[in-house]
């Protein structure tokens, strides 16, 4: 299997409840650029999607863990923004932590299945 | 986190070559579905897609791949048919070994980062 050495494994992994989509690689992206740019407008910039797209993402991940993932707070010096929750980053957390081990089991299971001559 | 009993761990895995997809749990279904109804037709039926995209997804894989997948014999007191080739059946077995590996690992890992308090 000597073509084995051009291919490579690719994963996506996400959670559901109920048979709905929770958290994904995407959706965990999209609330870490919340938090790295302050606000949900400049995160959907970040994201390349609209912003609405990035609103309804975050409230449909809210209803359906029954959580508050980000906060707005309106005016202020800084005029506005949003936050992540310390329930959200906890998710988060959690999930990257998820992904990680996986990633790299991805790729040494590959390695055991595809490169092994048997 | 108590909401994680009703939550499910996902997982979609998938073999690229010069980043195109060679092999998928999908892909792996159809070829899998050919051996077992000895047909493309026959497959695509039980895969519930036409049979044009049968053929044009293992011919896909056979032209990305570099190697014949499916053999299709004409005639004969059966009327024709088509079975994998033993390339087909080694790629197969490696990559269901590949994914069964990786789908015990997602439920033990999916535990391991969602259920213990920290």
């Amino acid at each position: 299997m000597h073509e084995v050495y051009s291919m490579q494994p690719k994963v996506n992994l996400w959670i559901e409840k109920d048979g709905q989509v929770v958290l994904s690689v995407w959706r965990v992206q999209l609330l870490e650029a919340v938090a790295e740019t302050g606000s949900i407008s400049a995160a959907a910039v970040k994201m390349n999607i609209p912003y609405r797209r990035a609103w309804d993402k975050i409230h449909e991940c809210e209803e359906r863990l029954g959580v508050k993932l980000v906060e707005t707070h309106v005016g202020g010096t800084d005029g506005g923004g949003s936050r992540l929750t310390r329930t959200a980053a906890d998710y988060i957390r959690r999930f990257r932590q998820f992904a990680s081990g996986i990633e790299g089991k991805v790729n040494q299971q590959f390695q055991e299945c595809f490169t092994l001559a048997e």
